[in-house]
Formats: structure tokens, sequence, C-alpha cells
């Protein structure tokens, strides 16, 4: 496995004093592509922060709508330090419909209005909306502290995004890192897939970063019923959520926080 | 047009007062698909902020490395309103070239180390490393305060990356926002292109994140020579700015950066 870390020399510059450029060693978070593969078949290529491919792998293939279990998965292995190779149980349809979505339009002229939400949409197994959770208020404020608490490399490169698996009652299952968000989601919810965990009933999900419409779906396909972003979500995720049944927070900071859907299941 | 903020009931939530849920109306970004297609056949669908679609359409194609000036592009027409239609010009190759790229592997067992770089990289026209722009850190330093002072839609909703793109003197050339910050800079590069601008010799671009690899990469097939970020680069974005004989400056951040590459362009 690649380091998730690398040493860098750079100038820190300072101005107006015109303190002269003082060379030092930087931390870099690590950016290398992943090729998922499908059965030897290159599926994706994705710059990703190296650690956790397996479970990238796996999350990938659970927000494209491929799989939804881990009987639905025979395998996955590195084939090399930057080629995951995924082998499927019998049965399980491969990812062709995945690029088709990508083009899906609709009788007129395509993606546009009501009709682009459902063409760019995969199809969720679970439905999040019958989900009893409550999460008290509370606990959620206090997500983002637990959340950097547990960040080790976030401290010392300042590039990484993070997502937090949580329960109701606050306790953190899962954290990764990633130079891409969306990546970290798929980390975690690939984990949680080849853990035999999916759906994630009763779970929370929280985003170092902002909520959008493709994260949004990755949570909902993973059954997460509360989706929580410590930045602003977008007009998409905002509507996807409120569809789907889903709480959606945003702007998780300090004491408060804005809810967007789902509020009954912020238990006082 | 689709507006490029929307507003949504939000429940404004604080604790520990209990004090109870606060309904209001918030400002989001709205977030919309964009089908880009060329010649009619669709390439690609990108999750995005409506506005400059067709100076989108033409800088993630200038990304791609499907075209390099404004003559290259016979037409772009929005065909509906999350549809642009793109036209090359007659002998441009088509952008075969780019799904290809996706998966080029090389002999062994693929994406890896060294060769990872050259089979994720896209072939850029204008070499950077000759151009003689000088920029003064003090300049540089004043580069953030523009952008956010030029950002209107930013200060109402919190969810927009922003991309400038200023000169070597520190005037502000072209601002573009987005809830991608891909978006923002194909938005940037790509009225340059239409504007004939391309290369864009002794530019700054300045993003409001971080660098990744595939944002210096944008940089660099427009011919930028200084690429600046808020945040912290990726470990490839520094490989490929030194490289490439870009300069590449991190944690642009009130009086002081850090200097990744390309430091004989920070004039004193």
């Amino acid at each position: 496995m690649t380091g998730r870390t690398a040493r860098r020399r750079v100038l820190r510059v300072s101005v107006p004093d015109g303190s002269g450029p003082d060379p030092r060693a930087d931390l870099l978070a690590v950016e290398e592509p992943l090729e998922i593969r499908v059965g030897g078949e290159p599926l994706s290529v994705t710059m990703r922060t190296p650690g956790d491919d397996l479970d990238l792998a796996a999350g990938f293939l659970a927000a494209e709508g491929v799989i939804s279990s881990a009987a639905e998965l025979s395998q996955i292995k590195m084939c090399d330090s930057n080629v995951a190779d995924v082998t499927l149980a019998p049965g399980v349809g491969g990812p062709g419909a995945r690029l088709r979505r990508q083009f899906v339009t609709t009788s007129a002229c395509g993606v546009c209005g009501r009709e682009s939400i459902d063409a760019i949409r995969v199809r969720a197994r679970y439905d999040v909306s019958a989900d009893p959770a409550r999460i008290a208020p509370a606990t959620l404020a206090g997500l983002p502290g637990r959340l950097r608490a547990a960040q080790r490399v976030f401290a010392s490169t300042g590039g990484l995004h993070a997502a937090g698996l949580f329960t109701a009652g606050g306790d953190l299952l899962a954290l990764r890192e990633d130079v891409g968000r969306h990546n970290a989601v798929d980390k975690v919810i690939g984990w949680a897939l080849r853990a035999g965990r999916l759906p994630l009933a009763g779970c929370v999900l929280l985003v170092s970063g902002r909520a959008s419409f493709e994260l949004t779906q990755k949570a909902l396909v993973a059954g997460i019923p509360v989706l929580a972003a410590v930045s602003a979500p977008s007009s998409l995720a905002a509507e996807l959520a409120a569809e789907s049944g889903m709480t959606l927070v945003g702007f998780l900071r300090g004491a408060s926080m804005n809810v967007y859907a789902g509020a009954e299941r912020l238990a006082g």
C-alpha cells in the first residue's frame, strides 16, 4: 500500500515584511489513481488517497447500484497497488447499466427539469423513509468534534475530506479520509457492505464538506436515514432527501444546524 | 437559464437551550445535471450550477484535450436548459480518445507508479515552462480577497466554489462559481477559449479550495503558468506542476503562502 502522506520540499513565503523564503518539508495528502475493474474489465479510474482500497471499490459499486450486499461480491483483490479487481457473485448483473445511465435521456431533448433527476438517479434498494431512527440535536451537534478528533491525517496535511458513520446514539462506527469527498463516503459504505452491515438502518453519515446530490444518493443507496454535512447542501441534495424520506442536516457547526428534510427524526 | 440559487424552507435548530425549531427560508446553490453532447452524441453528464453553460462545455472539452482554440469549435448551443451540444470544426478529432484514456493501462498490471500519471494525463499543447511571467508575493497575497469581493453568490448560499483568472499584475479577468470546483475552472477556461485567449500566458488561476491533480492538469492544458489555491495541494498536483514548469502555490491565506513548484516566478 502506498502511504497516505508524502513529504515534499516547500518554500514558505510571507509578505510584506520580505522575510526571505523559508524552505521546509511539508506533508501532502497522497493522490494516486485507482483503477476499478470488474471481472478483469476496466470500469473506472478515480483519483484517491491510497488506503482502504477494497472498501473504496466495493462502495463505488454499491453507489452505482451494481451491488447491495456482501453476498453479491465474490472477491475483491488488489492486482497492483493501484488496481482493484472485483469479481461479482454468479448471477449478479454487471455494471453495464451504469454507463448507460450516464446517457439516459428522455423523449424530447433530454436531461431537463423533473426527468433529469430520474435520469441520473441510481435505483435505491432500501427504503429509508420507514426508518424509525431518532437522533437528539445535542447528539448531532457533537458529531463534528468526534469526527475531527478521530482524524489523524487531517491534522498533518490539511488536505483530506472525511466521512464518518455514527449510530443514532453518537458512537463512531467508521471513519474514512480521502482527497476526494466522494471517495471518503464510498470507503465508509464499502466497509459496511463488506462487513454485511447494509442497509445502514438507524445510522448517521457525517461529511466534512458539503452535501451534493451524489453524496446524498450514495447515502440513500446504502440505506442511511440521516445525512449531516458541516457545510451547505445543494438544492438537488435537499430535494432528493425530501423525496426519499431521508433527514438532511447542513451547516452543522457549533451548537446549531439547518434541517433541510426529515426534521421529524430530530427528537428534542 | 435556470437560476443559480433556490429558496428552500429550512428549520434552524440550536442546542442545548432547546430553543424551538425556527422555520425560515434559506438560499441554496442550485445543482442540476448538464449533459454535454458532441455532434449530437452524449459524452458526459456533470452536476453543475446553471449559468455559463456554453463556457462549461467548451472548458470541459479543452480540459479533455479535445479542443485547444476557438477555431476548433464550430458551434455550441443549448438544445435545452440542461443540454449543451457542441459541433467541432471540420477536421477536429472527436472525444473518442478521452474515454479510451480512462482505461489506458500499461503492459503489466496497469495504473501504477510512474506510468499512472502518464496514463491519466491529457496531452498539453502549450508549454508553460517557458512562460516568463513573474508575480510579486504581495500581489498573490491580495488575490483571495479580490476573489471573495467579486463573489456575490457565495455570500448568500455558502455553497459555491470559485475560480478566478488574474493577470500577473493582480487584475481579475474572469470569475466563475459552481457547486463543483472542477466546473468553476472549466467555466473560466471555456470562457477564455471562446474569447480566443488560449493559451493563458502570463496568467494566474486562483481556486477557492484545494489543488488536485485534475485542477492542475486543467490549468496546464490552458497554458496557465501559475496556479494558486487557498487550501492544500495533493502530492500529485505538486508533482505535475514541478514536472511541467508550472508555479504551484498552496495555503494562500493572509500574508503567507506555500510554494510547491516554480518558485522562480515569485519576484520579490
